[in-house]
């Protein structure tokens, strides 16, 4: 999680919305790490998330990391969990609980629909005040 | 909803689940047009939706969407309806339902969620019949 936070950091000094991920494998070997990229890349899919599952999938040459666990500084959006889902990671430890956009232990709870096919273990709030505060001081300095 | 369904074929054709998804304009020109490549990408995530919704707001130079309009053979799973959401599209029409995988009208019904920040106008079952034709002939030669 100390790295998906220096990812959340860089990508606000990128004037990125601050949102790192990191992937590990099952010994805790990071596969990926990769901050949010929408303003870069003018797209509002490329979130932290799905940027480090796809660059931990393309280090493996598989396309699902069923031994991974996907760090991430804020609890994901219904894109992102479900891609999780998708890639049928293992574990999914984030930081900050997000009662606006999250689509974990919010709104859409995708892993707790009956048709959701895999749903990874979920642990919240690990470090969360030093993801939120990096979350409030981002808005707080826009408005 | 005719070039989706030829995306659709075409992606069954490379050994892809045959779903095709083209975005257009408010006049109805075509921005962009795919087919699933998750195979071909070894990307779980490598939806048609996503690459087309990606691929149009390329060629915009904007990151969002919202004179558009995503056709779909097939019922967007959560991860794809969350990202039409965030793409900030006009309309979704979809083909066939997907009662085991849909996040629109099934499962984590995204858009119905009241932290869901923008909701297309829906329309599904366009060429319905042909769209499932489709992937039933896909899954019955797997079996």
């Amino acid at each position: 999680m100390r790295l998906a936070l220096q990812e959340a950091a860089a990508a606000c000094a990128r004037g990125e919305v601050p949102v790192g991920a990191v992937v590990t494998d099952a010994a805790g070997n990071i596969l990926a790490a990769a901050g949010n990229e929408v303003e870069a890349r003018h797209d509002p899919s490329a979130h932290a998330e799905l940027l480090a599952l796809r660059a931990a999938a393309a280090l493996r040459g598989d396309k699902v990391l069923p031994d991974a666990t996907l760090w991430v500084t804020l609890e994901p959006c219904p894109m992102c969990a479900h891609a999780a889902s998708l890639f049928r990671v293992r574990r999914l430890v984030f930081g900050a609980y997000d009662p606006k956009g999250g689509g974990v232990e919010h709104g859409a709870r995708v892993f707790g629909q009956p048709t959701c096919h895999h749903a990874p273990e979920v642990v919240g709030g690990v470090r969360e005040t030093e993801a939120a505060a990096l979350l409030r001081g981002f808005f707080a300095e826009r408005r």
